[in-house]
């Protein structure tokens, strides 16, 4: 049968792709990384994303413990997120994604 | 504006996902970096992969140059697929994803 080099490969790898599903996920994590944090700053920073989406994007990351939120008891409430220990380690693996997908985008100027 | 710490991150990541979409391309490409390059024998070692599929997804693959096929003029007539560099060049990001994927999966026990 199938010895794969890699075990469960297609799990492991449809995992990670879940986890980053959809356009948006890389870029907000970008931002905490870069330690914005806070939903309003985030939406300002990455184009066409509405806080709307933006709370639900977190929602899910937030339930897939790859970033946590910290509330501050302040008037108005401030509320901030951060990278779970999963987060951390997803951050090298965004970067190798990031990395060969814009060298093949620019080899073959795709805008896909 | 969002100073990115990865440029274009949106379309880096978002272009490695499709390269790799789906549940069968890391796993065909697994096969293929084992040697197993013809499409009978790549879908005897994936379990539950038709050869319809399998040729759809191979199309796909060849299609975006990530992998080529030789053909051998014998009879019956004889086909094998092989990494383009770009191909080459994905596997390390196809590893990270898959040990990303896995740790997160039996860290949560998740059959996602």
């Amino acid at each position: 049968m199938y010895v794969k080099k890699l075990p469960e490969l297609d799990y492991g790898v449809s995992t990670t792709i879940k986890a980053l599903g959809g356009k948006w996920k890389a870029c907000i994590l970008d931002c905490i990384y870069l330690e914005i944090r806070r939903p309003s700053e985030i939406c300002r920073n990455i184009t066409g994303l509405s806080l709307r989406v933006l709370n639900q994007q977190l929602k899910e990351l937030e339930a897939g413990n790859i970033v946590y939120k910290k509330i501050y008891a302040e008037v108005p409430l401030r509320v901030e997120y951060y990278l779970t220990s999963w987060g951390e380690s997803l951050w090298p693996v965004i970067v190798a994604m990031n990395e060969w997908g814009n060298a093949y985008r620019h080899h073959y100027g795709t805008e896909s």
